[in-house]
């Protein structure tokens, strides 16, 4: 399976319009809010594959993947949370991910490798639009605020390094042909689910 | 509250002597993996503190100091599965721990802040415990396992900065008196559980 070297290359069935970073952006407070519960989100999500799969592929391909993604999201939701308190801001106590609650639904539960499959494809297609969505937040502000541009700019490369692990890592679970087969049924469920969230200012909001 | 700089100063109440590590490093592999699953529980437990609590301190003490120590805790883990895999060993499919299972038991459950202060006080129980054992194993080994030495001795020296971390935010979270007085009771419990673990090559067995 062939994996994207940059964004432009990213297999999303559609494209965010620099409109919708437009709108986001009026409110940078609550995006950088629900930005942290993304990065808090993936950081957890990497250690509960460790902890249902301990070992599914050799340790030094999954266990040493999954930690150093911990570990950038960590670092990530790091970064965030410091924005924010110096913005002025704060980690509202709840949070709601329509998107990604909508995605989990697909995954088909209870059957070991199609299971787990699953679950790296999507965190997979999270990665993929989460670095979309970063370029066209750090390309609309780029010249209004070059601090938040530089900074979504720094996440997105990030982001698009973690989609193709996750990818690469379901093909050490299950054949190529059914990651391939399987992953295009997921691009397609993706872009139904992101084009019905309504609009506001979250990281996978409708647009 | 006083807060240890070196594991001389680290206030528990019992010593583990050289015989523990001489014995627990009869069986490095069978050690190494236990100690993963101490790491992966460690990231893990600093996500879950996140997650239960969003904000009980100003973020900028509250989630950049757990996020610090998830990153830590998940380096250490890439470090040791690295470690084992590079000796042979591998990460077994399932765990005991029933020292932090027993201490976790002590938890007031439902109890807003003492519930919180108590996982933070135990949090900082494990790993002052944790630091002691690691710098009794880089001794042991210092001279006929070098690499296992510095290993061991650098994350001991990180441990006891997460010891310090975790009491410094039980602080924050309760009047200093009420810590302190939990705190005592804690490091009597704790010194009475490790004396009751069976030995055997894991980070928390008995001596």
């Amino acid at each position: 399976m062939g994996l994207a070297e940059s964004v432009e290359d990213l297999p999303l069935l559609s494209r965010t319009p620099d409109e919708w970073a437009e709108k986001a952006l009026e409110e940078p407070l609550a995006l950088l809010n629900d930005h942290a519960y993304l990065e808090k989100k993936a950081a957890a999500n990497a250690m509960e594959l460790l902890n249902r799969w301990p070992e599914p592929t050799p340790p030094e391909i999954w266990t040493t993947t999954l930690t150093s993604i911990a570990q950038d999201e960590a670092a990530h939701l790091n970064s965030v949370v410091r924005l924010l308190s110096r913005r002025g801001g704060h980690l509202e106590r709840t949070h709601k991910n329509a998107y990604a609650n909508a995605l989990r639904l697909l995954v088909r539960k209870g059957q070991g490798n199609e299971e787990l499959v699953d679950r790296l494809l999507i965190s997979a297609l999270i990665e993929a639009r989460s670095c979309e969505r970063f370029l066209a937040l750090a390309r609309v502000s780029a010249e209004s605020d070059r601090e938040l541009s530089r900074f979504y700019s720094r996440l997105g490369a990030s982001e698009l390094g973690h989609y193709r692990v996750f990818l690469e890592l379901a093909g050490h679970v299950l054949p190529d042909a059914e990651v391939q087969s399987r992953w295009t049924e997921l691009l397609m469920a993706e872009a139904s689910i992101l084009a019905k969230q309504p609009p506001g200012p979250r990281m996978h909001s409708g647009s």
